[in-house]
C-alpha cells in the first residue's frame, strides 16, 4: 500500500486542528540556486513557527511521499537530482521509487490528501505563450479543494489568456488588497480583478462557504510583491531580451529556455530578481499563516 | 451553515416528486430592461403553473441562496444592484453576503444542489470570438447532471466553436425537431446537429439513462425560437454593425461591449429583438415543463 | 433499469478476477474494411485467449451495451449499420434502443463501469489539425481510471497539440520502450516523451499506485508498431496527398474527408496501411494481456 508519510509535527497539527500551511519542493529543488534554496526553505519554515503555524514541506523521496519534510529528507531528495513532477507523475515516481520535487499541482493534491487547506507558492503555472502549453497547475486548481497563494504568475506567461483560463475551469481568484492580477517579481499587471479582499477572515469564509456547497475547486489568492521589492517591467525585459538573445546564439530551446532564462536573468539583475523571488515567498507564507489560522478559528466555532 | 433556502411550494414539489423548473435570474437583472424583466418573469412563472409544473426562479439575496424567488424577493434583489456571478462566484457572494443573479453555470449549480432536473433559459454562454475567452458555462455543463433548454447560442459568439467545444468536454447536445444548431432569436445556424428528437418523452428517457449509467454532465436542448418570431441574420447584423461602430466612436470596450450592443440593437430593431428574446424564453419553459412532466412520470413507472 | 449486459465468461473473469483486456468495436464497425474486419476482431481474441486473458469487446446492440459480445452480437451490430459514438452518446443509443459501435471513450467508460482495468485500441484521438476539433477522448482519458494501450495517434492529427493536451488535462503518457511518441502505422514521431517503461509490470505498478491514491485519469501506453511493419512518413505522405487532391476534386468535406482518405490510402499503399493497422492492433493487444496479467498477480500479492 502506498500512504503517505506524514511528519509527526504535522500530524499531530492535523489531529488537534491546528492550522497548517502546505510548502512546495520545486522551489528548494529547481527554482532558487543552492544555497539560496535551503536557507529560503528554512526561512519560510521559521516564518509558520513565528506565527504559531505548521509548516508542512511536500516532496518524495524514493518513491516515499513525504508531508512535512525533515531538512534531511530535503537534502536526501537533492541529492537524488529529484525529478519535477505534476500530479499525473505522482503515480510514476512512487511505483518506481523515484525522488521528485513537487510542483503546484502535485503539493496541492498531496496536500489535499493529507487534508490540509492552505499551500504558498511563488507563482503559478498557467498559459505559456504559442498555440497551446498549459500548466497542469489550471487543470489541477479546477478539480482540488484548496486555498493557493501566490504572487500571480510570471509575465513570460500569457496572462491574460491565464486570467481567462482560470474563468472558463472556474477557478476563483481573489485580488488580495488589489484589483490588478499580480505579476512575479514585477508586481501588478494592468489586467482587472473582478474580486477584491481586504482581509484574511474573508478569504477564511469564502473557502469554507466552498466547501460546505460542495463546489470543488481553488481559490487563487493573488498577493502581490511588496511593492519596495518589486521590479519594474521594463527592467525585467532588458534582461529578458538579453537572456532570449543568448539563447538563441547558444541554440537553447524546449524546456531548456525557462531554467536558463530564470538564471541569467538573476545574473544579469545581479540578483534582484533573485532577492524578490524569496522576499514574494516569505510574504505568502505571511499571508497562508494568517488566512490557515482564521480557518482553524472559524472551524472551531464551527 | 450554509443552506439552501427552498420555498415552501419548491420544498413541497421536491418531497412530493411533483415537476419542477429552474428559471435563471440573471435574465432579470442584466438580460432584459425593466419593466419587461419583471414581467417576463412572472410571465414565465405563469407558463410553468398553468402546466402544472412548479418554478424555482433561482438568485442569492445577501449571501442567501434562494431556490424559488418569492416577487418580493427578486424585487429586493433587483434593488441590491446584484452582481452577476457563474458557479465558482457563488461562495464568494455567500460568505461576503452580497446579492447576485445567477447566469447558467451558478443556475444550474444550485438547480442541482437542490435535487431539481430540468432549467431553461434563453441561450448558453459559449466560446467568444477570439483568442480565448470561453464562457464557465462550458465546464459547468461538462459536469452536472441537468436538462439545459436553450435557443442554442446568440450568434455574436463563435459558434461552430462552441459546438465542438461540446463535443470536447462531452456535452450531449439534442436538436428538439431540428438537425441545425440555433442562435437565439436569429433562428437556425448552417451548423449540422447529429443528434435530433422529436419528443418531449425523448429527452426523458436520455436523461434517465444517463443518470442511471452514472454518466456526468448536461443534456442541453437545442430549441429554436417559433419561426414567426425570428430575425433575419441579414437584418441583425446591420444593427450589429451599426452598435459596434458606435462602440468604436465612443471607446466602449472590454465587458461593456456586450451589454452596449444588445440593448442598442433592441432599440435599433425597434424592440423586435426584445420580443423575440421574451418568445424564445416561453418556448423555451414550454418544452421545460413538457420535458419535467415526463421525467415525473417515467420516474414514478420506476 | 439500464444495466450492462456482461457475458457470463466476462462475469466469470471479473469474480474470479482472472485477467481481462476490453477491446473496441469502432475499430470492427468504422476502422477496417470487411471481411477483414471481422477476421481482425477474431485474431485479437485469439490473441487474448492464447494468453489466458479474457477478451471483452464492448458494442451497443439495440441500447443494450453488452461487456465481451459474442461472433453474432458482433455481426448483429454490423447489420444495424451502428452509429459511431463516444461516452456522451452513450445514453442517446441506450434510451433510444440504438446500435453503436463504441470509440476510445465510450469503450473506457463502459469498460470501467464493468470493472475492467486495461482497454488495447489503435490509435487514440486527440487534437484535429485547424482552430478546435478535439476529441472526446482527451476529456475522457482526463477522467477515467484506465490503462489504455495504443500506438499513439495518427500523423494527420496534429501530434504535437495531441501530446500537450494530455499534459494540461494530467493524461500520464508512458512510452513503452521508447522515448518517442508514436503515431501510428508510421512508427515513431521526433516528439519526445518524458516518461519510459521497459516492464509490464512497471505499468502495473504505476497504475495500481495511482488507483491507491485516488489519483483519477488514464494511463496511456504509448506501444509502438513493430518496426518491421511501419510505413516511413514519406510514403505515407504520397498517399495521403494524393487523396486530399481527390477529396478536393470531389467535393468531400468535414466529416467525409478522414473516412476517405483512410479507405483511399489503403488502396493506394496496395493494402500495406491496412497490414499495419491490423500488426499494431495485434501487438497492442499483446501488450495488454502482459499488463492485465501483471496487474492481477499484484493483486492476488495485495
Ligand atoms: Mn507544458
Ligand atoms: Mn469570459
Ligand atoms: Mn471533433
Amino acid at each position: 500500500m502506498h500512504e503517505l508519510k506524514i511528519s509527526p509535527k504535522v500530524k499531530d497539527a492535523l489531529e488537534k486542528r491546528k492550522p497548517i500551511v502546505a510548502l512546495e519542493s520545486t522551489v528548494i529543488a529547481h527554482g532558487l540556486p543552492y544555497p539560496h534554496n535551503i536557507e529560503t526553505a528554512k526561512a519560510l519554515e521559521q516564518i509558520c513557527t513565528e506565527n504559531s503555524v505548521v509548516p508542512a514541506t511536500i516532496g518524495v523521496l524514493k518513491g516515499e511521499i513525504i508531508v512535512g519534510m525533515t531538512e534531511e529528507e530535503i537534502s536526501h531528495m537533492l541529492e537524488d537530482d529529484p525529478l519535477k513532477i505534476g500530479t499525473r507523475e505522482i503515480p510514476y515516481v512512487v511505483a518506481l521509487k523515484k525522488s521528485a520535487a513537487t510542483t503546484v499541482s502535485a503539493t496541492m493534491r498531496i496536500a489535499k490528501m493529507a487534508g490540509i487547506d492552505v499551500f504558498a507558492t511563488g507563482g503559478i503555472g498557467g498559459v505559456h505563450v504559442g498555440d497551446w502549453d498549459v500548466s497542469q497547475d489550471i487543470t489541477e486548481m479546477s478539480k482540488t479543494d484548496m486555498i493557493v497563494v501566490s504572487a500571480g504568475c510570471k509575465s513570460i506567461l500569457d496572462v491574460k489568456k491565464t486570467i481567462e483560463f482560470m474563468e472558463t475551469f472556474q477557478i476563483l481568484v481573489l485580488g488580495y488588497r488589489t484589483d490588478k492580477f499580480p505579476i512575479f517579481y514585477e508586481g501588478l499587471s494592468s489586467y482587472k480583478l473582478d474580486h477584491v479582499v481586504e482581509k484574511p477572515e474573508e478569504i477564511a469564509k469564502i473557502y469554507l462557504a466552498k466547501t460546505e456547497l460542495g463546489i470543488e475547486g481553488t481559490i487563487l489568492v493573488a498577493n502581490p510583491i511588496p511593492e519596495e521589492h518589486a521590479i519594474s517591467e521594463s527592467e525585467v525585459e532588458v534582461y529578458i531580451k538579453q537572456a532570449l538573445k543568448e539563447c538563441e546564439e547558444k541554440g537553447i530551446t524546449g524546456k531548456q529556455v525557462t531554467p536558463y532564462l530564470l538564471s541569467r536573468v538573476a545574473q544579469l539583475s545581479n540578483y534582484k530578481t533573485l532577492r524578490a523571488n524569496i522576499e514574494l515567498l516569505k510574504n505568502n507564507v505571511r499571508l497562508a499563516c494568517q488566512i490557515a489560522k482564521e480557518i482553524t478559528t472559524l472551524k472551531l466555532q464551527g
